[in-house]
């Protein structure tokens, strides 16, 4: 049967389920260029409009993981991996790809670049001297059978489709679609060819999400993709109503990691790291219940065995372990009254990261990995009238001075 | 203030209205190519999907109007014209625009060719030999000074917003959107500088709207458009569940019309005309009041002064006017029982006069003009097994055969 891009936007915008054959011919002319940007960006509209079942989305899913190539299994160990929807100071993936190396399972992470308020992983780990974020498929094999993990980039021949739409969606409004979200997400991940999944879908003032009940329908579409395509998929719903952690930016966000990796650091972001572990270790047998894999896996922390992986991992991709990053000069930004810090505004924080340099505002920007912030009180507590509040660490007194200003806006204290 | 197209977009997806500055930004960078097709078609896309209020509506008729000329007033007398949704056999304008010239009015009417089912006034007109449809601003303006009515196409400079608009939204699924179709509609009739305007919204089987519920939306839309632009605009809806008067083609529906227009032809066609004219003659008040206005119409008919009027139009469009056109060899389409004719699909009577050569799929067709179809039989009625339903006028073999076939499954008949 011939199909046409136009009539199969008429399918959607008229709200009917596409066929697997439909979404088929959508994403693959796209990626050959049959299909203009002007039909896919409609219908992308009309998607995010009209919503897609579960079946269209892990066509969809399938469509894009098809348009390029899966990593190869390296060993016979199980390969897993986390994905998180992003936010601020998630510094979990540094600490939990070397941990679960240490339980015989292989982590070949695929990971991205800040963009917006949300921190990335590869910026981070380049605030390490010499780490390398462009590993071949060869590299990423036999990293995988030396020591069980890598965290780097993507490569052009996964999901070519993905990148491809994804520029398009970032131009034409059509980001905040749990259909499109989930392709994006689950088509790159299960290019990696996991035996299990989990994921970090994040809801509050510094998420994509910013409520419970969008996070929660997210969380449920990406497992039931993950699901369809017979990977074993979990979710856990984690609060960024303020920072994970104490440490926002780069360099010092490697040094709390690594704070974490010698068995101390933040509770909050040791607690979701092990929990995030603990899913998989269950889910691929390594533990029967989920309270064994936690008090193992706190054990293999406190020990130091996973910050030992951590540095095997690092000085493999090239770079340089240290034992903490040097930062730039700090302040202190004080409490003005006394009372209660009842608000932190997560888009405002993100800016003032990005106005220190520490973040980008497009993808070509170039990122500071000295500047960020610790917080250093949490929501809920009381603060009085000049305790200070967050430090921070800046290039120049003008990216202070931009920083402060959107800090100040950020912080809500009830008197 | 700086705009994006993307931030215009997004605030489209999520409901919002859009202000005059984005509606404005969008159109005239559509037109400036600053806006590219793949965020118009996402913006026509939320816009067909979330809707727009009727302040939004006139908004974007006026953008879209002010994006090209407006056609400047030839004389004193008052302009008026009608528009028509489309369907099958409308041969209204034919009669409406030489009767209306009789009484001291102006009507610049510009109009289209068919495309899909709906035929198109320009195409039944050049089936007189010679009409030129190409008329210059100053050529139109000259024809309505001697004689008060011309039927030409548009011209490029009038609302380019539109064309471009218009053919991006036929290949992007974004046509059924009655903010787009209003602002579609009305920006080219308010270049033509009415001081009325009279709409003919179709529904039925043969019109775009199917059911009367959707053509009153519509009407009420381009109605209230009208207003807020200052042109007094009345809608008339009107059935298209089966052809309007008996000939379906070109050449057959001016020989349709010529018969009207000397005060006889099928009593739907007449009845309507006039009721579209009335409505003018009242709105520009040569009449205080339909009836009077509909017994001056239905005597001006019957004098042939209309007639004389259209021949001095398509004399002065360079068209060879003659009492009756030939058409090509006719056959008879009998009904296969007896009973009640209950249904006629519209779609399909269409598709049979493209099948014949008399309408279009794609703009690029040529038209044949000697081709068409005959109702012979109307809705309600009862037929006998082998009584004569329809008249083909065909070319050959090939395109009676395939027009049969089409006419078979259009006609459903109650035994």
């Amino acid at each position: 049967m011939t199909m046409f891009a136009s009539a199969i936007i008429a399918n959607k915008r008229d709200s009917q389920a596409l066929s697997r054959e439909e979404i088929e011919f959508m994403v693959n002319g796209f990626v050959s260029e049959a299909v203009p940007d002007y039909q896919m960006s409609a219908w992308a509209m009309a998607v995010l409009c009209r919503g897609m079942n579960q079946q269209e989305i892990a066509d969809l899913t399938e469509c894009m993981l098809n348009s390029g190539i899966r990593l190869q299994r390296a060993s016979e160990r199980p390969r897993v991996d986390k994905h998180s929807t992003g936010g601020l100071g998630d510094k979990t993936s540094l600490i939990l790809a070397p941990l679960l190396a240490c339980y015989d399972l292989d982590v070949p992470m695929l990971s991205g670049r800040g963009l917006g308020i949300t921190g990335g992983t590869l910026d981070k780990l380049e605030a390490l001297d010499g780490y390398r974020c462009d590993l071949s498929a060869a590299e990423i094999d036999q990293q995988l059978i030396s020591i069980g993990c890598v965290i780097t980039g993507t490569t052009p021949e996964i999901t070519p489709a993905d990148r491809k739409l994804y520029s398009l969606r970032d131009v034409t409004g059509t980001v905040p679609s749990i259909a499109l979200i989930t392709a994006s997400i689950m088509s790159k991940k299960l290019a990696e060819s996991l035996d299990a999944l989990v994921l970090d879908v994040k809801f509050g003032s510094g998420a994509f999400m910013r409520t419970r009940e969008e996070a929660d329908k997210l969380a449920k579409s990406l497992v039931d993709a993950g699901k369809r395509m017979d990977v074993p998929t979990e979710a856990i719903l984690s609060d960024m109503n303020q920072p994970l952690g104490r440490m926002v930016g780069n360099a010092c966000e490697v040094n709390e990691s690594l704070d974490i990796l010698r068995g101390n650091g933040p509770s909050d972001t040791r607690e979701l790291t092990l929990q995030l572990c603990a899913s998989l270790l269950v889910t691929t047998n390594k533990f029967t219940c989920n309270e064994d894999a936690l008090a193992s896996l706190a054990n293999t922390l406190d020990t130091g065995a996973a910050l030992r992986r951590f540095q095997q991992m690092v000085e493999h991709q090239s770079g340089k372990f240290v034992d903490h990053l040097p930062l730039a000069d700090e302040s202190i930004l004080e409490s003005p009254v006394t009372g209660q810090l009842a608000q932190l505004d997560g888009q405002r924080i993100g800016q003032a990261v990005i106005a220190l340099g520490g973040g980008r505002s497009k993808l070509s920007d170039r990122v500071d990995h000295q500047v960020g912030l610790e917080m250093l009180v949490r929501l809920g507590e009381t603060v009085s009238r000049g305790q200070p509040l967050i430090r921070i660490f800046a290039r120049n007194s003008a990216t202070r001075a931009a920083a402060e200003q959107l800090l100040q806006n950020a912080i809500g204290i009830e008197c």
